[in-house]
């Protein structure tokens, strides 16, 4: 009976098998690739990603540590038993850490900062002191100043804006701001442009302690000593290493002398504890903010300034560190030049379990089964290249200096970059580029939630649904299509994708998981197997779905790219650049005519003395031809280039050689070689991080901050070089397509 | 030249006089009524408001002390100085006051709450302790209960559907809810609903207290150690003392024994500070509760039960005391027999300077100043009645025992009922009767504000542009009128508007003065004329605003009712139901969609082990024709009304008569005589409180309560009555239209 079964199953399996369409395999290829697959997640292994956790995490591992040399060489050896051809990629590059830091609230009730966070015996690491980095931003500027504070809530341009209608200027003053509402490096920045000499970032037990929930170890969240490390680099013009821009940090490289690099914060910048920021925002004065401003401590919340002084003191070690990027690769069957690249970064700023490590230890398991594949004669048809980056946290250092290092190599064979930056319990989550949005759908498609036993897509539209309000659920119910959002920065896909142009995306679950530990020493695998992902299964879930997105990519016949989503998608945008900026003019002639009508005069509180707003330029009409003009070609060719490409189900070896370079560099066509206005190495056109919201993407980034700065002129040139933009990409699709139609 | 500018100033002001109308006007007598109001306007003096709020304000005054009998002698003094008939009409009512207090956290980190306000040195009457009603909810049941704690949010119905899902019960448990989100009695009553045995209301810093400002003394806000008194008798179904329903209090009243009473609190209930919550709040074990829950105290918010038990003991002395209502009349020099009646209420909890006095003394200004106008002659064809409430805090006892004892004589002479309660800088602010809509808009289109130079209704008009949101701002652009709101509970005109239906109003400034010493000890002269109105500015202009009112009703040829305003509103009213039906029904389908495919169930977090939502009956179509039939013949009706009013510029004083006893008495035929379900006190079928929202209005109450608990039977029986009244009120218009037709 066993038997009997057994082949009837295995048939049933074939069958269904046999039905399923993948993009880009033709008919006779897919069963061999779900078959692969199958055996692909058979070699997957929750007990051994937790192994590799527990050592990697197990000791403090910044850049220039012990513990992350060691990790690198733990990661290669692996690699190399895995059969991967493994190199250990070195760069020295500029990494501060502190030297000395003081913090304290003068006068008549002083407060000396304790500036620590406090080891608990319910985390095994988290008394490894002398390892640990202190708490820091790096990047910060050497200071020593001494000043009245001023509250500036996220610390954003629009919180200025505010403060200025309060009549309170941080000109001389050091500015305390909550983390939140924007990259970390946001606020020394827009802080020193408005003649601030300091910068403190707390975090507000509101976003980030108590107020979520219990804080660690009772529950996940962030204790009152603890403090959020992280990078105030300027990065939203250029990462990597500041001495380097555009180039790798070799040892022949020529670098920039500390004084000229201008990604370095202009005043000093300190991260502290909410227990250490109570003091400080209790001295505060001055009118109390908006509601919106306010926190969850104990404490009316004002704006400033404060009645004593505060004095900052901060000096760094201004020194070159190595860093170790592991790179291993797996020769391609058939197309060796083409390179399916995957990526986390190995290094924390303290023992970084959740980040970065839980998406290392699924990218190591993806490893690893891809290399018994190959064991078993399954080697894939094109390169696959594992890289464990070290130096993400400062500034993306390891990815930016090797891909800076290989860009030539890389324009060539690049197919794919895929990331991951930590992962938890929860739901799917994918941002990238556009014309990977049907493939990622169909792998979400074909992978086990580990926790329902239906697939992560289906999942990830459940809880769409359940957490929809009234308004959208009847457009969302039976949609089971997942939108892939657009990146910004934030991880290292930015060299690779917004540098070079090389299609990418990022991949991670979570929702589930409970935070609270980010950029702290409580960042450990004892925090992590408590409230992250208890025995790893979406370690596994992720492995499943990244490796299959490798696998795919790998062994695909036609690259599974659909720049006809892509259109659609550059349409989208565009409509909303479109409104943004009618809405921006209606705003601005009711606001003048509010102005005019003395209405915010008349409304206005005498008693409390805030300044009026004052009447706008009106928002000119733009044409936007040029660009309509080239989006509605665009969309001819990428839907007759779609076309085509379903219907071919066989084509010769040269055919799909060439087309498949095609459409695997045609991405790259999205680039302007000048980049955009004020950063040069960002290229990409469709897709940046904001330059004054940093992680949070900007699309079409040229005319949307042009819009958003009211910078006219530049928004003009703007629309020229999106439109000269898109013809070029438009046309190396036509390319494409006249092979296919050959 | 002095003397000519006056001259040419006095033409310009007598000509601008004679072109402006005025509803219910003829034209000949609009300037003498111009006249009338101007001179009204030289009497009223800050500086006696000042006077008068210091000595009303000098010692507690609640029911039954002896500074509310004193207060209640020393007005009626002033208005019988004043010209006014002046009476002290005295009701005895139940009016139970605190014998025994304790509150206590027990286990092995015990609490003894302190119950107990703390005199100030900066507040010259917080030290009053003697004469201080404590800390207390009246009409809260005597009981001894021990138990553990569950947090439950506001404590309205909504909040136990998501305790449910948490699978939290507090049958048999001490609940602690948050003052605000409903009327404060409607929490014990939802609590005991669910099976609780105790209630205890705090109030969150988050909403009273240093999340909105400096605490008192500093700012104005609530201090950690005070506590908001209030009445937790259950209102919405009748007001007043609960031994005597639909009769004043006399001495030969029957009485309904304590027993008897359904409105009385079921559990001991007990208002706290927040400094006693936060022991309480510490001690809740069980989830995290939804961040719309979570208050500002520097803790995570747990739903309970609590480890350990909670001990609440309460007795309170049952007695009788006398309450002494000041009715003053000045008796009209045509119409003696139609009385104009303005009102608010003297007894506070404590000193109660903003609430009740600052509207008190406003309306002593008013009647003052009309009695000046009377003594030169100008005395209103109307008689004017000015009412001095006291026990409104309790249950609005002194207005609803003198409204059931005088029912039949207001239902044939109450033109309308004026009130105020309390008053501070800012903003006009309207509620009442529709058919009063426009000539509110004329009263206040002709007061000037004391801050800006421009009317209260340009002012009202500016602020809703200024704090109007983006989607809202064209709409409101250029409308200066001003839609009134409608009233649910929570003061005087409660009787004479739901009870009896008299066109009734409730006016007052506000949206300026700083709050936080609602129902508190600090509720203080010195509190006041920091923080509230200094200087009594908006005294005057709310003594100019009603006091023009009064004397508009009073002095009217043709009563100002527009009544198709009143149907424009009903409509409109009318579709909000259909839409709430309609949108019940879609969203109950979708809902049960979304169970049928397992949405809930996949979406969840299996670790929180939230209970799955199970499927509704679906909402059945109604057959509304027969409200539709009535309004249609009701705008048919009130828009033939009022042009037939407009065109009248002369009328007998027969004819004037019959008709306008007609216009003030219409709105009685929005009653219908057997009340709105389970509660028959309430006859209005246009307003009421909600039964389960207390201050909130609910409009259409029968049907509008019937959908929201899904009960369609009733639902479909209160159309019918909602049709039948409206059509009993379009008859009698339709006999005020066939005495204009004559």
């Amino acid at each position: 009976m066993r038997f009997t079964f057994s082949i009837l199953f295995a048939f049933l399996f074939s069958a269904s098998f046999s039905q399923q369409k993948i993009s880009g395999f033709f008919t006779p290829n897919v069963s061999k690739q779900l078959e692969a697959e199958k055996q692909f997640d058979g070699y997957l292994n929750a007990k051994d990603q937790d192994t590799w956790l527990k050592f990697l995490s197990a000791r403090p591992h910044h850049v220039g540590s012990a513990q992350g040399k060691a990790n690198a060489e733990y990661m290669a050896n692996l690699f190399r038993q895995w059969g991967y051809e493994t190199e250990l990629a070195t760069y020295n590059v500029l990494f501060p850490t502190p030297k000395f830091r003081q913090l304290e609230l003068l006068g008549p009730n002083p407060y000396k900062a304790k500036l620590q966070e406090t080891a608990l015996k319910e985390d095994r690491t988290s008394g490894q002191l002398s390892e640990q980095l202190p708490t820091y931003n790096a990047f910060s500027a050497d200071g020593d100043v001494t000043a009245e504070l001023v509250f500036v809530n996220w610390g954003v341009p629009a919180d200025y804006e505010v403060l200025d209608k309060m009549g309170i200027s941080v000109k001389g003053k050091i500015v305390i701001a909550k983390y939140g509402g924007s990259w970390r490096g946001i606020k020394p920045k827009v802080a020193a442009e408005h003649g601030a000499i300091g910068c403190l970032i707390y975090s507000d037990p509101h976003e980030d302690g108590y107020f979520q929930g219990d804080v660690y170890p009772v529950g996940s969240y962030r204790p009152e000593q603890s403090v959020q490390r992280g990078s105030v680099m300027d990065m939203p013009v250029y990462p990597g290493d500041p001495t380097t821009p555009f180039v790798g940090s070799t040892p022949d490289a020529k670098r920039l002398k500390r004084e000229e690099i201008t990604t370095i914060m202009k005043i000093p910048v300190l991260p502290i504890s909410y227990e250490d920021a109570l003091p400080l925002l209790k001295s505060l004065k001055g009118p109390v903010v908006p509601e919106a401003w306010r926190g969850s401590l104990p404490i009316t919340y004002h704006a400033g300034p404060s009645e004593t002084k505060v004095h900052l003191k901060l000096e760094f070690n201004w020194d070159f560190k190595p860093i170790y990027n592991v790179i291993a690769k797996l020769k391609g069957s058939e197309f060796p030049d083409q390179w399916v690249i995957r990526g986390n970064h190995h290094d924390g700023w303290v023992n970084g379990a959740s980040d970065p490590l839980s998406g290392m230890v699924a990218e190591m398991d993806e490893a690893r089964a891809i290399g018994e594949l190959a064991k078993k004669g399954m080697v894939p048809k094109r390169t696959v290249v594992f890289c464990a980056w070290d130096g993400e946290e400062p500034s993306l250092l390891g990815s930016t200096e090797w891909v800076e290092d290989h860009a030539e190599e890389l324009k060539k064979k690049a197919v794919m970059y895929l990331n991951s930056d930590g992962n938890s319990r929860g739901f799917i989550g994918f941002g990238g580029s556009h014309a990977l949005e049907k493939y990622v759908n169909e792998v979400a498609n074909d992978v086990i939630d580990p926790q329902t036993g239906v697939s992560v897509s289906e999942r990830r539209y459940a809880r769409a649904l359940a957490s929809a309000d009234a308004s959208s659920i009847s457009r969302l119910y039976g949609n089971r299509y997942m939108k892939i959002s657009a990146l910004g920065a934030g991880s290292d896909y930015s060299p690779f994708f917004q540098h070079l142009g090389i299609p990418s995306g990022n991949v991670g679950f979570g929702g589930e998981g409970s935070g609270g530990e980010y950029h702290s020493i409580y960042d450990s695998y004892d925090h992590f197997i408590r409230f992250k992902d208890p025995g790893l299964q979406y370690g596994v879930a992720l492995a499943k779905t990244a490796g299959r997105m490798m696998l795919r990519m790998a062994n695909a016949d036609v690259l599974p790219f659909d720049y006809s989503i892509l259109t659609n998608t550059i349409n989208g945008y565009f409509s909303e650049i479109k409104s943004l900026i009618e809405n921006s003019r209606s705003s601005v002639e009711m606001q003048n005519k509010l102005i005019a009508d003395k209405v915010f005069e008349l409304a206005a509180d005498p008693k409390e003395k805030m300044k009026l707003p004052v009447a706008k330029p009106t928002v000119p009409f733009l044409d936007f031809s040029s660009v309509e003009n080239a989006l509605a070609q665009l969309r001819k060719t990428t839907d007759a280039l779609k076309n085509a490409v379903s219907k071919a189900d066989k084509l010769d070896a040269e055919t799909l050689s060439s087309l498949n370079q095609i459409l695997y560099q045609a991405e790259q066509k999205l680039l302007d070689e000048k980049g955009l206005p004020r950063r040069p190495w960002y290229r990409h056109q469709i897709y940046a991080p904001g330059y004054y919201t940093g992680y949070g993407v900007k699309t079409l980034p040229g005319l949307r901050e042009g819009i958003e700065e009211n910078n006219w002129t530049e928004t003009k040139e703007r629309i020229e070089v999106l439109s000269k933009t898109l013809l070029k990409f438009d046309s190396v699709l036509q390319e494409g397509l006249s092979i296919l139609q050959k």
